[in-house]
């Protein structure tokens, strides 16, 4: 598996990604009705990066990196990450990859804004890789299948 | 003193209250450099709703009120408020207001996502209006007077 920086040949497959988790409603805080434009807007044109993971010639993850907040906050950058694929360590790879590349575009910690307490397979890898839950958002979500759930803020400082 | 919704005709005066407080950058994670345009389609015509504080036919307050996370996450609002005195309970006043107006336009919960710890006297008023601080992310804002500060993440359910 390979990481490089996506390109604007990658949206077909990159939208063939997140269609269906933005459609589904249940993890990230996006209108599951988006348009493919605006979400490839927000996911690739917003961002300061957008990277995809390729394995055999095809795109099997992607993520984003932007700056969190303006101003006296730009050096906290926060990431969204989608895997096409579970079980095959492509959200690990991706996260820890994109925590090098944070620290090379300048971004000094690295912010998760709204991880749902349902997602436990996410807030338990990004524990393991190193992040630290700050808060939790009490029914700050609300599921399409739980009703109301938790929402977690997440955070590592990435600099030495 | 009198809070109305503010109309294109007050963005002078409510750039008059924004502009030293965005440009001393100790505050509010925004660019200090930010353009009066910028500003004022940050604060009036991106929210929901924004609103002036009036009194003897002065602006001394304003605020906005947007929607803070989409999809699932769109029923918690976030405001930011700008007092152009001190002392006079034009802040309690307008977060009073706004949360009573956020209930109005939909709202259940407000979440105020980066309170400096270095801004005591919002983070106790904000206490003393209802916010649970819910969390603090360290080192999260680069303060020019006091480097690295913490900022709190807050929270209050508004609906019954």
């Amino acid at each position: 598996m390979q990481i490089r920086t996506a390109t604007r040949s990658d949206a077909d497959a990159v939208w063939h990604l997140l269609q269906p988790v933005f459609r589904a409603g249940d993890t990230y805080a996006v209108d599951p009705e988006i348009s493919k434009d605006s979400a490839l807007s927000y996911w690739m044109d917003d961002p300061a990066a957008c990277y995809v993971a390729v394995d055999a010639g095809q795109i099997i993850g992607t993520y984003y990196i932007k700056t969190n907040q303006q101003g006296g906050g730009a050096h906290v950058c926060n990431c969204g990450y989608v895997a096409g694929v579970q079980g095959q360590g492509v959200a690990t790879a991706m996260c820890a990859a994109s925590q090098t590349q944070a620290r090379a575009l300048g971004y000094s910690a690295m912010q998760f804004n709204f991880v749902l307490t349902s997602n436990a397979d996410a807030i338990r890898l990004w524990h393991k890789l190193g992040f630290d839950t700050v808060g939790t958002l009490p029914n700050a979500f609300d599921h399409p299948a739980l009703g109301m759930v938790d929402a977690q803020v997440m955070y590592k400082w990435l600099a030495d």
